[in-house]
């Protein structure tokens, strides 16, 4: 077999077989396969798609390139989560402790963030001495205790997911549909989780910038994890606003507390209890109406923040932050952002909110970038709104004057403010399981 | 500037800029953009093609990646070939000397054979004592003394094309037409010529497979020489058989030998005069009908396979050879291959006789094959023959005794022989020049 007579078939839209995959995936990892040959055929799969066996073929094979996670020694049904990322997305820190307290067992790998999605193992270590990287048995015990631990990835998982996602990163091939399920999935598969719950982020700050895309890449990952015996669902959710008011890390702990509180803004607070009643939903604890209201009566006993608390304990961290997150340290220099001008806030693009923040040391921009846990936008108006000319629109926090200027620039040109509003979208746009597709 | 902003440009169909084809080049050359951006580049072109514009720019990018050649010490003008490739394609042994012998220059850098097709220098090597790498100043004294002389690529000629060319080898690149109009232009325009004539071969033997493919390669070709202001035209010729009966490097001087003496099978002498006719129009020697004649005359006269005798004696080797083509060693083992049933040869695939006439020892496998100057193929019937079984289709040369059953299976692999003939197609589809295509 040669890669070269490979690439020339997916060129010409062939399907390739089982062993044709697992001879590409085996010789990538192993640095048989050079690079320059595997981009090529990225960038062929970028025309010419792939098939569903051709998808769930290459996640089994990118799977099973690395450690599988076995969660036997966690009782119970472990549901995973995972979102395709946005801005001001804590859904996780808000979701995880949820569900765990209803004792559904969340034993999460998360990841961390890059360029203008931030990522939950950031927002945790903003947590005074919380650790992400902690050994698997003690992982299990936490899970087993409390209901709940996230980590970070550890092991050998899923290196070829890992080495081609580097590639896609540099060739410009990410924007693929089987691609982007293939990395997502066998990332997934690989954590053993019995049950997997989808975030599928729609608009301006996601990948997927249709709600047809998004449906789309729903389903292939939904069918993949179906294909592999995993119960599966997907929302499909809006990412044309930052979720939220606050984006940065410290600043986001603080708000995922609140919401856990009962006192979250009310989009965060609705995206959640749905993320939260469906994973519930599969873990069969009751009818999905039953599950919504399972959520919210976590949130209002207190249960569920108590849980996020032990967790921080148990990983390390000061669970006190957590019941009294005034505690948090939130970056010394806040500079006020004001309107421009009157009217209504009609768009405000997630990514460009995003990169903002990330100017202001909240993210990374390159892998070896230092983070600033205190640093962050606080959103104080948000699209729908009305302003005046001079109100302020969202508060800065820094920790480097010079940073404010090209951030304000770059938040400025991503807010538009015209006489009329625009039209008011939903938080959530549809519901993929295997057998259907419900759009609200 | 940023690669991977131009792969996804060009994905996206955007045109690029000279800027952007510029910083492509100069960085490909010089390593600072890695294969793998390259290569998902190149399948991006694949798919989404280039204008106009772009093909002409890359191309001069990519001719000033190395040494332009400066032609100017040679007196007259010069007309330089180009062949795309074939099998038994010995037409510049032939044409050269015609065109020489009517007192225009040719000034040729040739390549070698790789795979099913041969290359010029190798078959100048079959004349002992031939030398095709003689420096620039001796190339220039014995253009402006015989007015022919054919030599390998020397110096520092289009490195970009180099790299480029090996890289799409192995990434499933090579079949785009802009790549390859790219590919040989810029190879044409630092070799320096006033006129190029391009012989776009078409059919099973040669890239293009199609005429309407090899008439839209010819179109991009002269368009990009004529914008850098060179005298272009193509001829689209048949390469779905091969041309002549020979094929093999000894065999195929001894073919062009026969046919500069008037003696040559019909198809090769046809398609000779035309090209040669064509060269001599653009240097302005005629109508094209008096260019034919012009031809014709020097093979009768001839002054055209004298003026090959001295070309070998000057460059170094032996033209007695050419005088007396019978001193030539052919290789010792002769195989009849036989006919495995009666009827009419409907199809004889050039590629697949070109591959047996490899495995025989004529060609080379991989760039550093060692190639067996007395092997190839005799071909005593072609498509379109009458046969009766056990008839005598073809004569095997070969050094080596066990070459030649896995050659004839491949040869057999590649004749059909039917109950009706086939369509007799012509040896020429077409001419093109910059403002037009006359289809024969």
């Amino acid at each position: 077999m040669r890669m070269v007579d490979l690439i020339i078939k997916k060129k010409h839209k062939g399907e390739l077989t089982k062993e044709e995959i697992d001879y590409i995936v085996t010789n990538f990892v192993s640095g048989e396969i050079p690079d320059y040959q595997m981009s090529a055929f990225l960038m062929a799969v970028c025309f010419q798609g792939m098939t569903k066996k051709e998808t769930y073929l290459f996640t089994e094979a990118f799977a099973h390139s690395g450690d599988m996670v076995d969660l036997s020694a966690i009782k119970g049904i472990k549901v995973d989560k995972h979102s395709t990322g946005g801005v001001g997305d804590k859904t996780t820190l808000i979701i995880a402790p949820i569900v765990a307290s209803c004792g559904v067992k969340v034993a999460k790998m998360s990841g961390r963030g890059l360029g203008h999605t931030g990522g939950t193992i950031d927002k945790l270590e903003a947590i005074p001495g919380f650790k992400t990287a902690i050994d698997r048995d003690e992982f299990f015990k936490i899970v087993n205790d409390i209901g709940v631990s996230v980590i970070g990835q550890s092991g050998n998982l899923t290196p070829a997911d890992k080495k081609c996602y580097a590639l896609r990163d540099v060739t410009g091939t990410v924007d693929s549909i089987p691609l982007i399920a293939i990395s997502i999935m066998s990332k997934k598969l690989a954590a053993g989780s019995d049950c997997i719950l989808l975030d599928v982020k729609t608009g301006s700050g996601a990948f997927m910038k249709t709600v047809d895309d998004s449906i789309e890449l729903a389903q292939e990952m939904v069918d993949i994890g179906t294909s592999c015996g995993r119960k599966m669902a997907a929302l499909i959710t809006d990412m044309d606003i930052p979720l939220g008011n606050n984006i940065g890390n410290a600043l986001e702990v603080i708000e995922a507390v609140e919401t856990l509180k009962g006192h979250g803004p009310e989009d965060l607070t609705d995206v959640c209890i749905e993320l939260a009643a469906n994973m519930l939903y599969m873990a069969e604890l009751g009818t999905i109406e039953e599950c919504r209201k399972l959520a919210k009566d976590k949130i209002h006993s207190g249960e569920a923040v108590a849980v996020l608390a032990r967790m921080a304990d148990a990983q390390g961290g000061d669970g006190s932050y957590i019941l009294d997150p005034s505690k948090f340290t939130i970056a010394s220099i806040k500079v006020e952002v004001k309107a421009p001008k009157s009217g209504y806030i009609s768009h405000m693009d997630a990514e460009g909110v995003g990169i903002a923040s990330t100017m202001l040391g909240a993210g990374r921009e390159t892998k070896d970038s230092i983070i600033d846990y205190g640093a962050g936008i606080k959103l104080i108006k948000k699209t729908h709104d009305k302003v005046n000319e001079g109100d302020v629109i969202a508060e800065f926090y820094t920790s480097k004057e010079e940073l404010t200027e090209p951030a304000k620039k770059r938040f400025l040109e991503s807010v538009t403010i015209s006489d009329a509003d625009s039209k008011v979208e939903p938080l959530i746009y549809a519901r993929v399981t295997a057998d259907k597709v419900e759009r609200r």
